[in-house]
């Protein structure tokens, strides 16, 4: 088969052996995203080295279980044990001895065919196409906020950074009622969130310092670098939450002190529920299509990396 | 008066104008005690400058409050306006024009006479000695970690640091009944703990790296070093709860993308109920007198003060 293979801080193209189904359910690729999270392991993140990429939509060719072959699905990215305190606590995307597709000890989805096992696989609604149903594992990154702190319809929120995940964030945060406010540096990406009647703020990086202090009871800091981190804690009130959700190689230098006297949450975010996000897209609550900037063909899949990393793009799919 | 006055990383003993009440309290200080915020002060921390102290016990001579004169207190060591947006949402410990007794633009409690707003002083329950009372403001910052996280029954807490606030917070969370493991590298300050049936473990720095990984629900780091934060780290779950009591001057490297990839709550915690702790005390569930290494005159307060920060000693009280 076709796959992207990612070694040395570089993507290329290659020709592999198709996956056998080994037990798990073995997926026709049918269209796959490319996310911030791929390019920091091409920078060197977990320090992974294989077939990248764990946003994708499939069809079924096998499976243990025969009632999902032949369906259109999307696929938790976390496989689990099954067995161990976390797993049988339902924090299965915890167990210590998981792999994660495309991200570590498990081959990814920007290849002709992958697999996982079947408990991993939601069956997408007829009603959600595979540009739309392919958001789902972002999507339910962002609802994972709302499974983590109980962001309540007065709060004030503001979120810092409109990439593809600050833009998916906004609009599941949106849909609370709470008093929203979006500051990024695109004013054609936040054009998006405005549209839908989202208080946006295009604030340039020399201007963040100028941002009001004390404003938010809860930030979301996605911008995808530590340097967020300033805008974002300035925002916040004290005894207020702070979501970060930007994971980067490097450490950064925190100021322990001002989270004590302040009383800050400090809440780490990850994968979230994809149930939710396919209730969400099945409703057409939450408009991912406008997010799409191209696709490209699997064996473009170089160019389409390259494209993924270029300013001012949002998101690159691979069409299979 | 005398009163023990810091500047310039010193504290000397001065004869200075005893202060008038201006629309507040005026106390006479029965009994004080010296915190390990009062030495992290005099190397710099919050600039502060002036008489420094914020545990004490005192009797009222004048108030607008009838009811208090005469009475012996103890005093919430926040003086906040009452009418900002977190005063009104009762987070007065938050406001942000307030001042602080002995920490930030207010004198405080090392000198015969103090003054506090009298809507922040509470009356000792008689069954409470003066020597105990003394312990109410440290014991409520241990009762803060309860107002800001739902410690379960079944959870497993460990906390690292047998410092006096270690000390203090271990026997407050123990009053849960959850499992609880208190590391330190104290045999003799732990003594206190195993004395009442809490699980105790001296642990050499150099040994840190050895414990369990992924043991606990909830870490609570007390140990008034960064060093402490990554032995705290090891031994929690994912999705666990950090609870940081740690103030220190410097800032710290932080892994932001350990804190994302596995869930964690990093939660600031500083000044807590004192209600809440003078109930303790007033029904007999914590042991404070335990932790009182020695006490001294006022006038032998600057040796009190080098006491205070010699390893092995605990709480070293003031007298009047």
């Amino acid at each position: 088969m076709e796959a992207l293979f990612l070694e040395n801080n570089s993507i290329s193209l290659k020709e592999l052996e198709t996956p056998k189904s080994n037990g798990e359910a073995l997926l026709k690729v049918e269209v796959a995203g490319i996310c911030d999270t791929d390019l920091q392991l091409r920078s060197g993140y977990m320090g992974f080295r294989g077939i990248p990429g764990h946003e994708f939509v499939a069809t079924v060719l096998e499976s243990p279980n025969p009632t999902l072959i032949g369906q259109r699905v999307v696929g938790e990215i976390n496989a689990a044990c099954g067995h161990c305190p976390s797993c049988l606590k339902g924090l299965e995307r915890h167990c210590p001895t998981r792999s994660v597709l495309g991200i570590l000890s498990r081959p990814g989805a920007h290849a002709q065919f992958t697999r996982l096992p079947p408990e991993n696989l939601h069956i997408i609604p007829d009603n959600v196409s595979n540009e739309e149903a392919v958001f789902t594992e972002p999507l339910a990154a962002a609802c994972e906020i709302l499974e983590q702190i109980h962001i309540q319809p007065e709060h004030k929120v503001a979120i810092i950074g409109d990439g593809k995940l600050g833009l998916l964030i906004s609009q599941v945060l949106a849909l609370t009622g709470c008093h929203l406010h979006v500051i990024g540096h695109h004013e054609s990406k936040l054009a998006i969130l405005k549209n839908r009647g989202i208080e946006t703020e295009t604030v340039p990086a020399s201007e963040e310092s100028k941002l009001p202090p004390a404003w938010a009871d809860v930030v979301v800091e996605c911008t995808g670098h530590p340097s967020g981190f300033a805008a974002a804690r300035r925002l916040l009130k004290p005894r207020g939450s702070f979501v970060l959700k930007t994971t980067v190689k490097d450490r950064f230098q925190l100021d322990l002190a001002d989270l004590v006297v302040n009383e800050i949450k400090l809440i780490g975010s990850r994968c979230g529920p994809f149930g939710a996000a396919l209730r969400l897209l099945q409703r057409r609550l939450v408009d991912v299509s406008s997010l799409i900037s191209e696709s490209h063909a699997l064996n473009d899949g170089v160019k389409a990396y390259t494209r993924a990393g270029q300013k001012g793009v949002l998101k690159v799919l691979l069409n299979f």
